[in-house]
């Protein structure tokens, strides 16, 4: 049986060039980065010259590159951070309603810190509307944080022009790019926004390590106090390693991003295209063009992803049903509900993610297994009478 | 020239068994603990494994530790999630002038949020006594933390003690056992405490990841929203091959203790007694006999450390002036100055903190190339006159 693995927003093999770099630092390149010796030094400058080569992935200046336990570190501080550390000037955030919960359960937060907060809707195809964003904003609003692309239904968001909305209000504005960065190009410059979140393990560096890009002179938070580390926004022991490892992955993803948007585009548009015409009521979500290379998001009309996601596993293929973070929750998906897709269609969700792994035949694969699954849970559902009679929310 | 490195308080290389532990869960068993898939199995099954054997270390119930991204984390949400949960019962937080920056400064940001510390002093070896703890608890104390140990003068503290204290008067109580766990006999049952804080790197697993143990039925608002990871107590992908790595050098540190301890204490033994004869005003620092069996630190009169630790790292010696959290930020210890230390003095402090690679010959070369470099700093110091006309702190 072939094992085909089609769940790279969950988890990704690390590049072997990337455990290659890492390794070195766990043995004889130990140090401590603050200390004042020889192995201190080299931890140092390893450290900083990954800071440089993620700097250079987003186009930022590496000073400003602040290294964080990964993405959902890398958003709690930003939301946190930022919105705590404006407190004077206002007390409401922004964000959008298809925000990872990383985002929203920090905004939620904030509310508990006696902020308020505003959610602003997205269309059907999980887009962001700039004007509904200025709509949002008021004259004590300190933070608006949007996200660069959604990673559950792969839609790009219109970052620079909400960027745009953000910077005429004079209102900082945060972008969770995890989804996105190192599989579209992101210059935090032509973006406009004020601070960007990162995390290795979505372009093939390890997990456990991202960066938050906070721009110079933006005030904010720690999120974790202690030592001096990362300029004295983020103490703790660096983790020398894992840092070296994200460099290292960012350095790969600038330099191969053409090409590797390119393969996973290519195998996302082949999925995109078989699947509809063979399992009748399966329905992209997300936008169809502007969306994540790496990204081929649907709902299966009448069935359970999760049935779905067993069988297929059965068969040697990994998927996802939603977000791996919200597979073990047992809710449904907030942002196909933002989508406006009943909570009954949305539980039929499937997220294939693309990888480096993964070649046309995978396309193939799941082509023919998937269909007499849909097929075999449909005549198990007691939703298949429903079904038969047909009409419903896919017409 | 030998390379003796004598600052495993600030790095540790990781142990080999512990790298071959970890290394799988970069490639092929790279899933995510929260996918409903074979990757994800295998990942959350190795998880759940380390949380096994860090529970293990330590007596506790494995469903109640919380992984985090190392001590900082766990002090952070520790400190700020149990005070912050309990704010309807009371304002105020106790902790011990010698804490770790990480819950000292975490404790400052309490105060930013509105709640009131009391720093409980030390006397001269850097003893928390209870009664003073006792002394500091109000009827609107929420929260204690005083740590197991202190890794920059070796002292251990009155744990058990100090949790009957918090114990008779209801106060849920945090100790911070960063520089103690692996290598003393910990359990958190018969120590009565609450709450208790572990990093990896410190027992030669990987730097980067941590764990936090909260007793079951204590509140604590989490500090990285997200996921339901952790048990919704902590937020973000796990970063599986650290907590691997955290496992497997808990395993070897509960397994090995009494020989370890036995190795290190030697040789912390064997400078404590050989220093004092070689160097006139040098002294030890901490408690001369509860102290941590990897510790040996001193004030040496008349000098600064960072002179010492450049001319030793030039003879191929790695030591600390202090912690290396603070090294660079060049301000004095305010564990020195707590336990009374004048300032002028405390800058000469050195830290020597042994680990698995040191042998008994590295204390005989310390013993030989520190006291010419003693000599050469003090002619060189401005300083030198008044040490040849003696008197002074050390007497």
């Amino acid at each position: 049986m072939p094992e085909v693995y089609l769940d790279h927003y969950a988890a990704s093999p690390v590049l072997p060039q990337v455990i290659e770099a890492m390794l070195p630092y766990y043995s004889e390149r130990f140090g401590n980065p603050s200390s004042l010796h020889g192995w201190g030094d080299a931890a140092r400058k390893a450290i900083e010259e990954s800071r440089q080569k993620v700097a250079s992935l987003i186009g930022a200046s590496p000073e400003e590159i602040i290294f964080t336990s990964g993405g959902t570190e890398a958003n709690n501080t930003a939301v946190k951070g930022i919105a705590w550390a404006a407190k004077k000037k206002g007390n409401h955030v922004v964000v959008s309603a298809v925000e990872h919960f990383s985002v929203l359960h920090a905004a939620r937060t904030l509310e508990k810190w006696g902020l308020e907060v505003t959610e602003v809707d997205v269309d059907e195809y999980g887009v962001v509307h700039p004007d509904k964003i200025s709509e949002a904003i008021r004259p004590d609003t300190v933070l608006v944080s949007v996200m660069t692309a959604n990673g559950e239904v792969g839609t790009l968001q219109p970052v620079k022009e909400i960027a745009e909305v953000a910077r005429e209000k004079k209102i900082p504005f945060h972008s969770d790019a995890v989804a996105a960065a190192g599989h579209i190009p992101l210059d935090v410059k032509d973006l406009g926004v004020d601070a960007l979140s990162l995390s290795s393990d979505m372009f093939y560096g390890p997990k456990g390590v991202g960066a938050l890009w906070v721009r110079g002179g933006l005030r904010m938070m720690p999120l974790l106090d202690g030592g001096v580390q990362e300029g004295g926004r983020r103490g703790g022991t660096e983790n020398v390693a894992g840092i070296v490892g994200m460099g290292r992955a960012a350095e790969l993803a600038a330099g191969e991003m053409e090409e590797r948007s390119g393969r996973l585009s290519s195998m996302r548009d082949a999925l995109i295209e078989k699947l509809p015409a063979a399992i009748p009521r399966l329905q992209l979500t997300g936008h169809p063009a502007r969306r994540l290379p790496w990204n081929a998001s649907f709902v299966v009309e009448f069935i359970e992803g999760e049935g779905m996601l067993l069988f297929l596993n059965q068969k040697g293929v990994a998927v996802s049903s939603g977000s791996a973070c919200t597979s073990r929750a047992l809710k449904g998906s907030h942002v196909l509900s933002a989508c406006g897709i009943p909570a009954e269609i949305a539980q039929g969700s499937l997220l294939f993610s693309f990888g480096p792994d993964n070649g046309p035949g995978d396309v193939d694969y799941v082509v023919e297994v998937l269909p007499p699954i849909v097929e075999r849970l449909r005549q198990m559902s007691p939703l298949y009478d429903k079904f038969q009679k047909a009409g419903g929310w896919l017409g």
